[in-house]
């Protein structure tokens, strides 16, 4: 039916639906996992007030966030479980796999391979590269590591959507330039430094150090 | 000097400097990490307009930021490098290596003890303990895996100021409280799970399921 809609509505409620902040979407995440632990109990009915108190969230908020992206509850009666948790997925693009290249096989972008590609209903790892000569054909979770030289074939092959920066603070803006030139536009950066962003890619940032560096900062405030 | 302030004037800045939020103090690392640069090349003087300009900063910001904890720069003159990225240090607690302790010793917990304890001159991996028998007495960067039932015993033996959680989601609330009451009071936490907090405890959660799930709600929305 999306023929039948005005062109500019569509295309608004993509640009909402972009611009998001990552603190509504994270969120909706909770809200997913809180749905699937009441899936698992059996349950079928449930409400904002309900999740509230069961998970520590806000019943107005829920109201809110999910009023945002469409009717899912009716009033006086609820959310069906399922049916909210299957919609939440969708929402979150987690109803397929998705195909995650690790580029940096070093301590943490392997680790994050075993982890991530664990048993994992929504992430399956189909590529590592490092740029390190005796890394290369090593095996970790099934995937062999490839050689950095041949980032743009390994994308291509691999038909990775989501890249996970894993290689030192001085590496990562070559790495993340060549990632958006092969035409990934999703990438979870772990280096430590500031990446020069390109137009229509999402980054995320992640800084084990910066996290710690909070937590310095609160016990040395406390002495 | 201590004494000559009046009592509710230190214990105003000492609550102002807890309840810094952790924007403005990720601002703060990074700001050390751009003069940590300066020095490595030898710049002895910089400018808010130049750190701005050098790092992708905002100068008004960076002016704004360093106000609120003193004063460190001379107007016209701008800010010694050497100084402000000492006082940074001490203002960040990473003056002196922070002890951490990794419960949960699996693929994450064991690559975050590799990865923050490898030749980190800020923190250093005292000790892990994990509940699985087959993990106990293996090393990780130098360090022996010890049991979770004895974690009273391993807090207080090594001494440890920060406690990283990489349990299973199911296993975390019971840890965070057993740490707590050893007297832990920073705590980072990785397992997805909402954790119940304790007054005067400074917990940082790192999600990396919802991070990765910020991308792909991304990906979906552009299709």
């Amino acid at each position: 039916m999306a023929w039948n809609m005005p062109r500019n509505m569509t295309e608004r409620n993509t640009t909402e639906s972009i611009a998001t902040s990552p603190a509504t979407l994270n969120r909706l995440s909770v809200y997913l996992r809180s749905l699937q632990t009441l899936l698992r109990e059996g349950v079928k009915r449930t409400s904002s007030q309900e999740l509230a108190d069961r998970f520590q969230l806000s019943p107005a908020q829920i109201r809110k966030d999910l009023a945002r992206f469409g009717e899912f509850g009716v009033r006086g009666v609820g959310y069906d479980v399922a049916d909210l948790a299957e919609r939440l997925t969708a929402l979150l693009g987690l109803d397929r796999r998705q195909r995650l290249l690790i580029v940096g096989a070093g301590n943490l972008g392997s680790a994050l391979a075993r982890y991530l590609g664990f048993n994992d209903e929504s992430f399956q790892i189909v590529a590592l590269v490092d740029s390190a000569p005796q890394r290369i054909g090593k095996r970790i979770s099934g995937v062999s590591i490839e050689p950095y030289d041949d980032l743009t074939g390994v994308v291509e092959r691999s038909r990775a959507e989501i890249a996970v920066l894993t290689v030192p603070a001085e590496a990562a803006q070559e790495a993340y330039d060549r990632l958006v030139e092969t035409g990934l536009r999703a990438i979870l950066n772990f280096a430590p430094v500031s990446i020069v962003e390109r137009p229509g890619v999402r980054l995320k940032n992640v800084d084990l150090r910066i996290h710690l560096e909070e937590l310095t900062f609160f016990l040395a405030a406390r002495e």
